[in-house]
């Protein structure tokens, strides 16, 4: 006779790519989000939460005639009547749900529609160490706007965000560039093969790496890189590759060298000096609402982006140091960037839409709050009320009562409590300020013991009670003063 | 030559049963979820958030041999390297990841874990009218701690919850009772048969709607229903349905009455016995922090979830009323349940671990506010400063920046400016308590027109400048009072 199978237990796992957030993780990155969307509410920006589904078709990523979608986002088909309905997907970003939104909602929204929104994005992608297949973004956009001053709001707003959650003014710059001005640089070069141009942008996005003489050298025959192999040249004459290097070095001391550098760079190309003006507008706006250079700067090495924005774009970066896993210091780099784009919700109506925006990389600002110590320390834990005598559960539970009464973070010890060590131990864990005692002495004599957890040292693994009234952080009040002497504790004035 | 077929446009609207939230939808929602964070963090309850997406096999909910899960979850197939990877799903609920992340996680969290989740939960159901497929909820629950203490500490949290977000003492009733009890009643009956027991069950889930005579009838030989049909009675003779009437019928005057009743009704069955006396240490618990019957009380009618929970279940009610649809008044209902189950982690590690728990309708109980006009009403609309003068637009950036500085939400109108009845019209539609308005005329003079539009009645659809200037409800200020002014506005002293 063949045995019955036992159905095997589940795997308690998240799925591979995927975590989850505990604690003061949770809390921190929602202070964070809050302080943020106090700013962009400030700014007049309005609140949207976009479903987290949405259909293949409205995300435009993938070819609706395929028969599963491919890499990119998590997607599944409805089933239908004829088992076979419209495929859905988790949305990748908050960008694409927003075209759909203003395009399905353009007749009730108002224009120009200025909308903030936070909340998980999901990639299909191949985890690997510190990248999750689920994190937050944290965007906002002004759609129906074509003016720069938008761009440019977005920039100070940027700043003021930035203020608000803890970056201290220096510790911060937000760079701003135009994609303009690079398609400029195109024109005044000449350039008509589309291949070439994208070459020439490859080198372009290579200048951190190589510098100038190394851009000069990949513009022209070749060079020889790093590891002893021969790159190609985009094989231009070395005055037709002068535009991009003039592009490439023209951050001036200030702004209106900067813009006067560029202006060069562009020579007579009418889409250059159009981006050129609009950067020399931004800059204009920014100073005359007090945001200097100290804050935003006009820089051509932001190229984020090449191929999806048409005018301006932007970057902010921390640029203090931080130390890396390997123990070397290192800048902190980029924590939001965007830009204008044209032609988001075209895709639906037909029409061009001006829109511009900004996306924050939430963990990443969120860690650059931690390592500086801006936020996180030990989490406020609760006040533990132990029980030594089971029934007098009610007592304590009046105890806890009157300590949140107080607005005092408290709660009784609900596991076993036979093993006063685990009781104190389990204190230690939650990170409580301070642990109450009360057996029938205690109570026959209307009083309770107060440990100080704070002022206390680590809790030892197998103190008795009695090793504990010993120690000098722990002293006796009179039940009526338990809100009051716990009260002290937290404040610190018994220390 | 056959023709190129043009792509069609993508249509522009979220997948069956999904929603968009916006504006003042979003920040209420996120201001009671706070409030309720605030009371759940002071009852030592920590944050956990955890993956929106499980794999199907802890989810628990299908089997996973099959090709394809059943309705109900949102689920996809993970694509590895042979093409047919794991079974992921969105979770449809935030108890079943509990139980894995306290499963996955047991070593390094506290025992008792008490933890809080908010967010949303996603069910393959088929949508209808109010009805959508992804929706918030935000639960709160205690995981290892065998006393009904932590069940009454939940009751009692919950009735604090309540009051925090804005429902008064007098409109909420919480009530209390024991699967046991009723496990006992039917142990009384001395029913061994499962198909019979489970006739019972579904008799007592009848009693709201046909009464206790009706109740008798269907336990005996059946009855006959409003529309005329004869439904089959469970066929127990009088007296041996006589524990079931008595248990529907046991509500008294006070808790000891209650439980009294209940005593008599569960006979001999020391089930039954148990189950009595844990709703009375409830009771006691209760009643010792000053929770009485005017807030949670003991009642036998509360049958929810009956396969499902162990012990303790607990049901909160808004029992004021509010007109329906229809127009007619009706009780509000409830809002929150929740209960003692004990199997949920022993799925995963094979030992029982005892828990119980709340889940907030976070929609329902926001529909409450609203519908009792809790929160709501006019959102706060940005101060819109009008745009008479292109060329100015520095001017009244920093106008705004002023505004932004003192606190008060503001914002340049960014569309085309050439309308001015637009602009005003944009400011209608936002809610605006006031626009400034400055053309070339105020600038010589230093001067900026405010437009009081709290004072001020409907916008006119075509008024000119001219006309805005004459209403009373507009009057001119010295630039520097730009920001003095407004606030007076804001703070209704004009008024």
């Amino acid at each position: 006779m063949a045995k019955v199978k036992k159905q095997p237990r589940p795997k308690a796992e998240t799925p591979k790519g995927f975590r989850d957030y505990f604690g003061a993780e949770v809390t921190e990155r929602a202070a964070m989000l809050d302080a943020i969307a106090g700013v962009y509410h400030r700014y007049g920006f309005e609140a949207l939460e976009s479903s987290a589904v949405e259909t293949v078709e409205a995300l435009g990523k993938f070819l609706p005639d395929v028969d599963r979608p491919n890499e990119g986002v998590f997607a599944w088909q409805e089933a239908d009547e004829e088992g076979r309905g419209d495929w859905l997907a988790l949305r990748y970003d908050l960008t694409a749900p927003l075209a759909r939104v203003y395009a399905q909602h353009r007749n009730e929204l108002p224009t120009p529609y200025r909308r903030f929104a936070m909340g998980p994005v999901w990639r299909n992608e191949k985890p690997g160490p510190g990248r999750f297949r689920q994190f937050y973004q944290c965007d906002a956009d002004t759609v129906g706007a074509p003016s720069v001053a938008a761009d440019a709001e977005i920039c100070a707003m940027l700043a003021d965000v930035l203020e608000e959650v803890g970056i201290p003014r220096g510790d911060y710059l937000i760079r701003v560039n135009n994609r303009k001005v690079l398609n400029g640089v195109l024109e005044a070069m000449g350039l008509e093969d589309e291949a070439q141009k994208d070459a020439v942008l490859r080198t372009i996005d290579k200048f951190d790496k190589v510098g100038e003489a190394g851009v000069r050298e990949l513009l022209g025959k070749g060079r020889l890189d790093a590891s002893g192999a021969y790159i190609d040249g985009v094989g231009l004459a070395s005055d037709q590759a002068e535009p991009v290097v003039a592009f490439l070095t023209s951050k001036g001391d200030d702004s209106a060298a900067t813009l006067a550098n560029l202006r060069a760079a562009v020579g007579s190309s009418a889409m250059g000096a159009e981006g050129v003006d609009e950067l020399g507008e931004i800059a204009d706006l920014l100073a005359a609402q007090g945001y200097g250079p100290d804050r935003i700067v006009i820089d051509p090495s932001v190229v984020r982006g090449l191929g999806y924005y048409t005018g301006p774009v932007f970057e902010a970066e921390l640029t203090f140091e931080i130390t890396d896993e390997k123990g070397r210091p290192r800048q902190f780099g980029s924590v939001a960037g965007g830009g204008r784009y044209d032609d988001l919700v075209k895709r639906f109506t037909g029409q061009a839409v001006p829109a511009t925006g900004v996306s924050i990389g939430v963990d990443r600002l969120l860690a650059a709050l931690r390592a500086t110590g801006r936020v996180g320390g030990q989490a406020e834990g609760p006040v533990v009320v132990t029980v030594m005598d089971r029934a007098k559960m009610a007592e304590y539970q009046k105890m806890v009562a009157e300590l949140r009464q107080a607005g005092i973070r408290a709660e009784v010890y609900l596991g076993n409590p036979k093993n006063f060590g685990n009781q104190l131990k389990y204190a230690d864990r939650r990170g409580s300020p301070a642990a109450v005692i009360a057996g029938s002495e205690e109570f026959e004599r209307g009083v309770v013991q107060i440990k100080d957890l704070i002022l206390g040292a680590e809790i030892a693994e197998n103190a008795t009670l009695e090793e504990w009234k010993e120690r000098p952080s722990q002293f006796e009040a009179p039940r009526g003063e338990l809100v009051a002497r716990v009260q002290e504790i937290l404040a610190g004035v018994r220390k």
